[in-house]
């Protein structure tokens, strides 16, 4: 039976992207009667929960990626193809990329999200993000080389500018970025400098609902302010940036306004759909929500179209509980499988199951020993969550890597961070250039 | 006494260079009644011989360089400095940096080598070297990059050049670089594709000389070359680069000159002495040799300057048999430690033994289970000799890091590469759009 379905050319799955959600549909599929292809900007897929470690210098990008072809290279259905979607031809049922046309019968997107500066986009160099490795290793850059520039500097007002870091979004991001800051500052680097105290560095989170987390409940969102404040960070609720310039963010907290010099201001704060969800719209008519994610039915495929599935952060899913599904992997990964699975039962004749999302709670990690928890049916923090977080963070990424060494490697990293991979990095010879001339600081790298 | 030298501003010894000739010289006057400065255009120390493990995506840059606050951190009497030497002042005392001046006591220079095209710098371009992570980052960008698009490409003769890379130069670099492209392409790559047969892939290494590795013994050179043939590399000595373009390398053999079409030529032949031996040859008159090398007195000292080292890849000391000592860490390392001890004794009044480089000898890995091993009193090769290079390799690192741990990690990545690091990353958001348009592929990244 299996022969035959082959041998009358098998059911082709292109799916486009290789995060989570792209990776689970294509191992689902795995055993499955189709041959699949799996389309990648990138030659890797990257533990993103993570990236705040390679941008604050404790992991390095090889610890939290997988080579895509690695993950996949026992899926003899399956085909890598590193190469970007540049449209979609519903009626014909292609992808095009630059410089061929692939032929699908079911297509999976799942390119994910990039940052967005809600309509600010020339804040966009002066305050990167953390969606890419090189977003992280550019943060690494900015955040190493303003504790360098103020050992060196004398001017007292230009060495406070370069000892305060402002994090703008207190989300799960930006507390776990502000928690690594705080801990780099006031553990980490504390014996490195002569002139500085690096402990005496300020690191704003400011945030513009009135608590950090707030999809979490509020104690929570209290415990994790405590530890960020223990950690040295200052947690500024109910703060608005209203304007970023070169060394300076302006921030409005009720009526006050007030302009905070800083050299390294970092973001967390807004998401948009990757460009994807406008080819697709463009292509298909499929309405995106503000966010630009595609509004999918209760099968994630797109309204009239049959065979176009979107998953992840790429999808607005609402037909549990009424609003979105959060952005967040094990969404990605629940729907990778869902549909996966939906497209073994229809090629079968059968029908399937409606898609349940199981929450399996939410996690965010506050330095190096708190963190909070809340798995709904019990909420905690400290010690013991960050243990739990920890956990699941070994358990999700050795699913890909089926390797227990992969989780020792970057646990070992993470123990042992007092020696980490603090490099500052730039493509050019002469990073000390731009370290130098202070003007140049805090220009993006650009190719 | 100590106290009492305290006092009165005590010798302040500039070192200009955090490799290891810098840091063993940092490290021996740890203790001293002096005051140290280590200058280094970088915050980290790399751990150089383990380079091509990066450019082969066998480990992360993190894994091999530790930050050079993190090493000297426990020195009291010691100051870190980021910043590029531009000029030195042998009459005033000074080093001149961007935006400062520095009045030493003594100076150790320590700043290395990058590589050299033999007055071919157009060739730079189209063959990278291996001396600095941003090199090994930008030489696993072209090897990945490669083999993806040797998968996508359907002209015969263009996916052959694909999959043919040349290394030109058969010292210890280029037999460690072509070993571990070997083993890349006929052991880690051979699951991950589906239209091509990485172990079809050619590994030329092209040598001028009559064999590889010509500073080891002839019996190890034919060992060496056995081993990298077992991993499906071709060894061409007596082979002559004669031009570079792009995708095409002339090579000559005796009366017979061939052109080689590749998209992937990586260079470790010459190496040059850093800037900073013509920034001091203009201050001191210092004489330099033909690699740029400053030639140094038996004490390491620039003739007339008392108290200005040079110490390192950077010196060319010739007081031992004649002839000038290799090149190579070891050398490096004792002469740190000379350097530092001179200037302690010194200070005391006191005179030193002569330098004598011990010569713990020579090793070459080749892949993952050979290696050859030249100690003097024996020579040996194969896989014990592989045990030796790890234990030695290791050895070195943790002399720094004073942690395990880090040994551990490595190894572990070491062992476990299949998994490895093998990351197409660059500056840009859209690696792929250079990678798609075949004519962009070899364009190095520029800031």
């Amino acid at each position: 039976m299996f022969k035959e379905v082959e041998q009358q050319s098998p059911h082709h799955v292109v799916i486009v992207g290789g995060g989570f959600g792209g990776l689970y549909a294509a191992q689902t599929l795995a055993k499955a009667p189709v041959k699949v292809t799996l389309i990648d900007k990138r030659n890797f897929h990257v533990f993103q929960p993570l990236l705040y470690q390679v941008a604050t210098g404790g992991l390095s990008p090889g610890d939290i990626s997988s080579p895509i072809r690695a993950v996949l290279n026992r899926n003899k259905n399956t085909e890598v193809l590193m190469g970007e979607v540049i449209s979609i031809d519903p009626k014909q049922q292609t992808v095009k990329l630059r410089h061929r046309e692939i032929k699908y019968d079911s297509l999976i997107l799942a390119t994910g999200v990039s940052h967005q500066y809600f309509g600010k986009d020339e804040w966009a160099d002066k305050a990167p993000g953390l969606k890419t490795v090189e977003d992280a290793l550019e943060m690494r850059r900015r955040i190493f080389i303003a504790f360098e520039s103020a050992e060196k500097e004398t001017n007292v007002e230009k060495r406070k500018a370069w000892l305060t870091f402002v994090l703008v979004g207190g989300g799960p991001a930006g507390v776990e970025l502000a928690g690594a800051l705080g801990e780099l500052a006031h553990g980490t680097l504390k014996e490195d400098f002569r002139n500085i105290d690096t402990s005496k560095a300020e690191i704003i989170l400011v945030q513009s609902p009135d608590r950090i987390l707030p999809t979490y409940p509020p104690h929570l969102s209290a415990k994790a302010q405590q530890s960020l404040e223990s950690l040295g960070v200052t947690v500024r609720t109910g703060t608005k940036v209203i304007n970023i310039e070169n060394n300076l963010v302006t921030v409005r907290q009720g009526d006050i306004v007030e302009q905070i010099p800083t050299r390294t201001i970092l973001w967390a704060a807004g998401m948009k759909a990757s460009g994807m969800a406008n080819i697709l719209s463009e292509c298909t008519g499929a309405e995106l929500d503000r966010g630009g994610r595609v509004i999918v039915n209760p099968e994630f495929k797109v309204p009239e179209y049959d065979n176009i599935f979107v998953i992840g952060d790429l999808a607005n899913y609402s037909h549990q509980d009424g609003k979105p599904l959060p952005g967040v992997a094990p969404v990605a990964m629940q729907a990778g499988q869902y549909v996966g699975h939906l497209i073994r039962k229809q090629l079968k004749g059968k029908t399937m199951r409606p898609f349940h999302y199981f929450d399996w709670g939410s996690l965010a990690v506050i330095g190096k020993h708190a963190a909070v928890v809340d798995f709904g049916f019990i909420k905690f923090s400290g010690f013991l969550a960050w243990i739990v977080w920890m956990f699941i963070h070994v358990f999700y990424l050795i699913e890909f890597d089926n390797q227990l060494i992969v989780m020792i490697q970057w646990a070992w990293s993470y123990f042992t961070r007092s020696k980490g991979a603090r490099l500052i990095t730039t493509p050019g010879e002469h990073p000390i250039i731009q370290l130098e001339d202070d003007t140049d600081v805090q220009e993006p790298v650009k190719v």
